[in-house]
């Protein structure tokens, strides 16, 4: 059941999708005050209550112990301290522990704010038995009551509406980085991934194939025919995927900028005239995407990359970052200037330093300019979380009318609710730290619950330099994210999997992963399809079991699997928590694997460096796609044969998914198919061969 | 064995205290190559062969798969990427795998790189099995040869003397804050504490009680009877322990700065002139601590605090830390300036805010000033690592004239090995992060390695707001690090126990470390007089138990006992492994507690967020001291009461250290007692009480 509650002139942003009658009576889960910018919204926790959501957040899985702020901001250094970070996923369910000590009636409820400012959720840091929520303005509040968290997540995902689908290739592997720099760099990676066996799909453009940094630019000197790069690496089986940033460089003569200047598509100071920031092209305007002509204006701009044979892009820079803005800098040089002949001492100085690194994403410049929402003077602050969705929209909207009957590959950066039917994200600038690959694992259930299925974090890490041991264990996780893209910033060691010592291992990998595809893409379209999450929690599927509760590196993924990534560095093993008995899968390749049944319960597994282990649930199964050597991408994975792998008291069943892959409606009768098989016939593949335990 | 190894005229850093000979023959355990700068070692390592030492640094107890760099720094961000911490510990194990595929004799092998300088060491990060290390200057080498880890570890200590020994109280409970600014708000901490019965050590003044930050000032404004002060809390049973820094204010009239100058005692340009630098006082000279006549000079200083009733401090901003330098601010606001007219573009900015940011700790001026080396002019950054060595050598040399007799509390940010001798450190500026916990669990046995025992981590973390779990599990790990005080920055959330709602467990646990003293202490003595380890990986103790080289996340803490943090915000329990039958022993208090016996091998433990557990070895026990309610420090702990916790086939016996905790020197044979009990007496204590499993 979902109750809606209205607090003042919210302005509206999409999120919602199904009609929902306004509930007049009080919110019955949480104390409510008005407050003077917006609402407050609190509850008491007892200390086995969880807390699920919150999206690309730092922190576990329970969100627990510690302040989100909604408030998209491109800081590349997730660190534990840091209370946001792109996105503005304003959804979270407390989960209430049902324990004998507690005889009051405390239903769990799932909660989203739907709002387009800033909103704090101290979930229990400033006293741990308590949740605040407080919006910096009016907003529209769901509350949702149900029998389960899935029941709950479920709800939620009726009313925000379904999830947007990625093309099929985009479930292959992929590689990024800042850095490649012309068609020859293009061209060496595909011909390394070719020359080692590693199967890929796609290869991204970061911002260095434009001209100067200019959006729906190629520079011309570096590819000189980009066309025929972009056809000739499709031959090869891999799509090009080029970045499109917020910001439209100022240059005269550069049409976009034309266009956008005469269009009036900017976003405008409080006097009228085009906002100016900085980013990667230098001086820039940002589209006013929150406008329906200046967003269907950008949107029609990814036309001319299509007509290239492009049929991916990745939104980058939209929360919208700011390097510095003209006016800001002004007065910081001029404040500095000031300073000059005095002798400095340290007051000043600390404050000359913070001036000058706060010049970038400073919130004076998001107070300083406007959009025009179809009438409405809106300044940007007040709506700041919708940004990079917009945009995004903007691209998907574009992409129906020019292309109504393909899927196009579309992820973004920034993200509020409501842009997973348009697209997907990745999880930002991560770092090469263990840490981080821990991060990505728990920030996949909480992106799902928001709606966001089709995410995966930078493997290997962006920044710093990666080792080839974390990057293996990063990819031992990948391979069963949505999104599996190796990605990395310009100056880090190289990354490529050909850049490393163990090859064979890594094309082993990569080939699980394509070997897995039929069961992920099934799982993913389940989710889609049936507003499911494609990633849970233990608990979700265990409630009953009060530890799974508590298990915060561990994942179920689809219907039939459950994953316990390696994220420790030097570690050979790991301790792993059946909540049921399970059968254990250990691969080194798609050849050499061996499956044993393995009791409820804790278990320490040794797991090698170049293992990837993972668990099937009692009585399901899944397909395992039989791949020959020659299998360089998702296009070659034969889709007729499949080894399966599961076991069943008596038999276990499982529907599969299959379609051309592009295509964007379907017909289900034929697409949905499902297979039967006996304990027996499982059980062929059951052996206790070179499964160490 | 120790084979010494000499490589040009490396400049003598006072590590090392045990004549050795020459060794005249080649390194046997690692390659060697002479590079343009100094020397590089090599040496391949099998997968399963694990690094241990390195002191302060990020990463886990296996250092496997990193690049540490000895080059002393102040950096507060301590993410698993930073290269390089505060201190210099350039010595490390390799620990040999002793499998059935190696057949080679490959023995492990202690290496300690004595120099001044930088230091790199590249742990596998480049190539997982290559080791490689390279010096920036000349070096002496050794190579330890050993049974054991623990004997390598031993000799090692031999080689550079004996550990510093901090008095009694400083085993007892701290309370430290960037921002005690008056004497109220050191009597209202005191006050504090003792209305809510927790007992308390000291309180610490940071830089706050000075005139302006400048050295033995105490500002008599906010200060106005220091010396009734310090007498009133000693009364109280707490010592106020007085940062020093490094930097001496520039301004004329101010002793300190009137005499280095007239003696000549500080570091000088090329020129002659005393090199500037600006921290926190604003522009400061350094006292140049590697000359002898400027070291004791220095020393000397500490002297007048010492008369106001002053009995510990601690040395810091000592790597030296320099916000800026006077002539490289000059330079970059010029830059700055000429910038200015032009139309700033993107790479102006960026190399803009590279500039100003860069201006801190930049190598450049650590390449301007100069040592006299008694006689030697020597360039800084040839000797950077040794400043904070020397600058805590200067005072513990004082004290040695100042107070022949007592112990006075000492310890650094910055150290190389050697100061080790005259102090300990803390483990410098962390963060309220949870991986910081396990961070400083991690630290502490490399610390050891090091000779560094007196040591422990800001609990609850110095940067960012700390939260009451976060708080609470550090406390419970830090009961047992010899150092054990709670210290945070200017502008976190506060945090004094008292701060917190569960003030009664906070109360429970410092308690529950007053009742561990009579075991810590007498294993801190005896790591300090016999040269061993009081932290110590698993696999130190149990070198036959492969999975025992797999533990990062726990303790032996000195002879009797294992420990396992809890370390995991949310987490109500955890994975223990035990590498032998042991005695599990809960405590929410030092009245309420359960033992019980946990066979060898891997569990799950629920530990309350309130609870210490921890593990006693069979055939070993441990004194517990009986406290009355009325315990406020140290002091009060009565030295004659004990409980005994432990469990034997027959007997177990038990050395136990005692003495005045103040003198220097002491008579063994009345200080160390034996105590044996029988299986009966220790089976008193053991109950399946509260303890749930």
């Amino acid at each position: 059941m979902i109750y809606k509650y209205i607090y003042g002139e919210s302005i509206e942003t999409g999120a919602v999708v199904e009609a929902t009658r306004e509930c007049k009576q009080e919110v019955s889960v949480m104390q409510f005050v008005r407050t003077e910018e917006g609402i407050r919204l609190s509850c008491c926790m007892e200390p086995d209550d969880v807390v699920y959501g919150l999206g690309e957040q730092v922190r576990g899985m329970n969100k627990r112990g510690f302040t989100y702020i909604s408030d998209a901001t491109d800081d590349p250094i997730h660190t534990e301290c840091k209370h946001s970070l792109y996105g503005g996923h304003n959804f979270l369910i407390l989960n209430r522990a049902q324990t004998e000590k507690v005889v009051e009636n405390r239903p769990s409820f799932g909660l989203f704010v739907d709002t387009p400012g800033r909103v704090v959720f101290d979930v229990g840091e400033t006293k741990y038995d308590q949740l605040t929520i407080t919006t910096d303005g009016d907003c529209v509040v769901y509350v949702i009551l149900g029998d389960s968290l899935k029941e709950i997540a479920k709800q939620f995902r009726q009313l925000i509406g379904p999830s947007y689908i990625a093309p099929k290739w985009a479930f292959g592997y992929q590689q990024s980085r800042w850095g490649y720099a012309c068609e020859q760099d293009i061209r060496e990676v595909a011909d390394n991934y070719q020359r080692c066996g590693i199967p890929l799909d796609a290869i991204y453009l970061d911002i260095d194939y434009m001209e100067n940094y200019k959006d729906f630019t190629v520079d011309s000197g570096r590819f000189p025919d980009f066309q025929r790069l972009v056809h000739d690496m499709k031959e090869q089986g891999i799509h090009l995927v080029p970045i499109i940033d917020a910001g439209v460089k100022i240059e005269k003569g550069y049409s976009v900028y034309e266009e956008g200047v005469q269009g009036n598509y900017f976003c405008k100071e409080e006097d009228g005239k085009d906002f100016v920031g900085a980013v990667w092209p230098g001086k820039v305007h940002f589209p006013d995407v929150l406008n329906s002509k200046a967003r269907e204006w950008f949107g029609s701009k990814y036309e001319w990359l299509m007509e290239q044979g492009i049929d991916g892009f990745w939104n980058d820079m939209n929360e919208p970052a700011i390097f510095y803005s003209e006016n800001h800098l002004k007065t910081v040089l001029e404040e500095i200037l000031s300073m000059k002949d005095e002798n400095m001492d340290l007051h000043a100085f600390f404050h000359m330093r913070d001036q000058v690194v706060g010049l970038s994403n400073h919130p004076k410049d998001y107070q300083s300019f406007y959009h025009d929402m179809d009438g409405r003077k809106v300044r940007h602050d007040k709506v700041h979380n919708l940004y990079g969705c917009y945009m995004t929209r903007a691209a998907a909207e574009a992409f129906d009318k020019i292309a109504p009957d393909r899927r196009i590959l579309l992820f973004s950066r920034s993200s509020y609710i409501g842009m997973h039917r348009y697209g997907g994200i990745w999880t930002g600038d991560n770092s090469a730290w263990w840490g981080h690959l821990l991060l990505s694992i728990q920030q996949m259930p909480a992106l799902n619950l928001c709606g966001i299925l089709y995410t995966g974090s930078d493997i290997g890490g962006f920044g710093c330099d990666t080792t080839e041991d974390l990057m293996m264990r990063w990819m031992e996780f990948a391979i069963f994210t949505p999104l599996m893209r190796n990605h990395a910033a310009a100056g880090t060691r190289l990354q490529e999997l050909y850049q490393f010592e163990d090859i064979e291992s890594f094309r082993n990998i990569v080939r699980i992963r394509y070997g897995l595809l039929p069961y992920l893409y099934s799982e993913y379209m389940k989710a889609a399809f049936q507003g499911e999450m494609y990633f849970r929690p233990l608990s979700f599927d265990y409630p009953q079991d009060s530890h799974a509760f508590q298990v915060e590196d561990q994942l179920m993924v689809g219907e039939s699997i459950m994953i316990a990534p390696v994220y420790t560095q030097n570690a050979r093993g790991r301790y792993v928590y059946l909540p049921e008995e399970m059968l254990m899968v250990r691969m080194k390749s798609l050849e050499e694997k061996s499956c044993r049944i393995m009791e409820k319960g804790h278990h320490y597994l040794e797991i090698a460096l170049n293992e990837v282990v993972f668990f099937v649930r009692k009585n399901h199964m899944l397909p395992l796609a039989i791949l020959n050597d020659s299998v360089k991408s998702t296009a070659d994975v034969e889709t007729s044969q499949y080894e399966w792998i599961g076991y069943a008291d008596e038999v276990a069943e499982y529907v599969f998914y299959q379609d051309d892959g592009i295509s964007k409606d379907y017909p289900p009768s034929r697409e949905w198919k499902k297979v039967m098989l006996t304990k027996e016939r499982l059980e062929e593949n059951i052996n206790d061969g070179a499964g160490k335990l």
